[in-house]
């Protein structure tokens, strides 16, 4: 039996979302219909809108349902840039983190390439990053601020209302990746004060292919895919409605219980750290008050490759960082950014927990990990 | 209980579908990971894409999953347009035709406002593009031509096989929206001899939210969101898994079942037909050979929207066309091109059948036809 310690990179579709799901992809209607069947899966459909508005503090109207956070970055990134482009008839100036996920980098590198000037800010030793150095970075062509809420392989929390003032302050907009929030840390996007968020339903137990871009009333976006007007026109395509409707009926479930997650995955993670802490030389790199779902940690001189291999070999499922980087045999980019060396970044772990965790299961990856060590180390 | 005759607007996923997608949810890894979880992950996905790859005759390397239809026609007009332009270092000429779905149409218009020059094919009075038609209209500058196989309000099946055969002798890449293919119509991609193909597997059984591009190898397509390196790095995002096995295990089963289905949709239309043609000044849109699946037909005189409205109050489904342009209140562009005035195909409807459908549900829903016809003109 595999012990599943890789809840960042995926967590199951919880069994009421599933059923959620299969009560609704039973029903054929099309929610852009306007007849009796159609009005049943628009009813569908806004009931999950609805029930994921109300533990995000959103009006219904600013979520627009998409395919996931993927799309929802790329689709702000690329959007702000082309309507400020429309504005402006020139490229301008985008304020992201060397710490994002692929699918922001990725964008925000197409965007420097395409002439934009690009600021990747560097974070202190704990991946955080300041108001102050927002502050001093944004410039009087700064179209967009994109800085994601807790970072997906080391856990680091933003102040992301602070960073978000800032930018309102300077008339700038800010989008926050809030993918590996929901569930375990709070989200308030009317406190939060941001213009664009972007939200994944498979990372709280919803379905896979079912992500949410919040987008705040009366701001400019162009869609990037041009089709029918559906999603108020932003995201065009046939309306995933057993989808959408199981994402809210999942987030419904996962806010009841956010309390009680963030101490058993809190509770799990310090239970870890303490079975393996005295490995010889172990670091761990998730800095305090960090998500307590990741433990990121360091083996120096080891082979992250052939320890996650052995991890395998032991049935413990655990990452070297993001999923959507595995196989690339880069070093995580996020740990090289906090000023690990390549080959410390290479002989990295993340271990990451989920509701279903059992201490169990913690305790026994705790003992496959030390194994992997002395294993490594004899080698 | 609604009588739904709108399969060509979506189709509800069916038991097999549902079972395989909860089996496959439950489950916690994603494909993109190395470990084990991730494997058996990589296994299911990978068994879906191969069930598709089968039914379609393509190879699996070859099919790209996404979000929809709407996504993969998208990906192949923007992409293949910056491809060129990078490329020629100027816009190109795109062909299409005047019939094809908003998915279509939209980029195109799109890519017209950015420079390109698009033609419009315009069909015969049966909706259809003949190879001469477009042997005629390819040119030095010819980058794509975008013609879809079946169509969506009125079935009318193009010659896909003889047009990719011109656009192929004439070095010009050819895509084919099939969305409303798979399932009815057999698709042989090899045979066709097609570049891109487009697929929605909520046409035929499976999940909404899942698409699949056809890209023949050797192809140069550019990925158009931008992320990790996913779906051979032309789909970036975390893999639907239980939504691509679905897709899959659906789409086995209804091409297992295509003659039958075939036979059954063309015996629920026939007696459709025949129990509505008496109806005074009636007329059927679709032409012969057209897909079985659908009816179009106009009641001159008539206000569609007031017909539907009328229908759906006594339990019948029916649409005024695409429910991706439902309640924009335009007549549609597909009956206008093939010369119907706007009066004409603004009084137009479209049924739709599936599998599902009884003959007791057609002889109902026309006798609810009659009846609303009588009303309509005693108003």
């Amino acid at each position: 039996m595999t012990i599943y310690l890789d809840y960042a990179a995926s967590h199951p579709m919880t069994p009421a979302a599933l059923d959620a799901y299969a009560r609704a992809a039973a029903l054929p209607g099309n929610p852009a219909s306007v007849h009796a069947a159609g009005q049943v899966a628009r009813e569908l459909l806004e009931e999950g809108r609805a029930r994921l508005a109300a533990v995000l503090h959103a009006d219904p109207r600013t979520l627009i349902a998409n395919s996931g956070g993927t799309e929802g970055n790329n689709h702000v990134l690329l959007g702000a840039a082309q309507a400020w482009e429309q504005q402006h008839g020139r490229p301008g100036h985008l304020i992201t983190t060397l710490t994002e996920h692929s699918a922001v980098l990725a964008p925000a590198r197409h965007l420097a390439q395409r002439g934009w000037n690009v600021t990747f800010l560097h974070p202190d030793r704990g991946g955080a990053y300041t108001p102050a150095q927002l502050r001093e970075t944004i410039q009087p062509d700064t179209a967009l601020v994109s800085i994601h809420h807790a970072n997906n392989e080391i856990g680091t929390v933003q102040p992301t209302p602070e960073l978000a003032a800032i930018a309102a302050e300077k008339g700038v907009a800010y989008h926050v990746d809030a993918v590996q929030a929901p569930g375990i840390l709070p989200v308030d996007l009317s406190a939060w004060g941001v213009t664009f968020a972007t939200f994944s339903a498979h990372k709280w137990g919803g379905p896979r292919g079912v992500g949410f871009l919040y987008v705040k009333r009366g701001t400019e976006l162009p869609p990037v895919t041009l089709g029918g007007g559906q999603e108020s026109g932003l995201r065009p395509g046939t309306q995933n409605t057993a989808g959408i409707y199981a994402a809210g009926v999942a987030l419904t479930e996962a806010e009841g219980m956010r309390d009680a997650t963030f101490g058993h995955l809190t509770h799990l993670r310090r239970h870890f750290m303490d079975a393996v802490q005295d490995i010889p030389d172990l670091r761990f790199n998730q800095p305090e008050g960090a998500s307590p779902k990741i433990v990121n940690l360091t083996l120096p001189g080891a082979d992250g490759e052939a320890l996650l291999m052995n991890l395998d070999m032991q049935g413990v499922s655990a990452s070297a960082g993001s999923a959507c980087s595995a196989g690339t045999m880069q070093p995580s980019h996020v740990l090289t950014a906090l000023g690990l060396s390549e080959a410390d970044a290479r002989a990295s772990l993340r271990f990451s927990f989920g509701l279903g965790t059992t201490l169990a299961e913690v305790d026994t990856a705790a003992q496959a990990l030390r194994q992997a060590a002395r294993w490594s180390r004899s080698g």
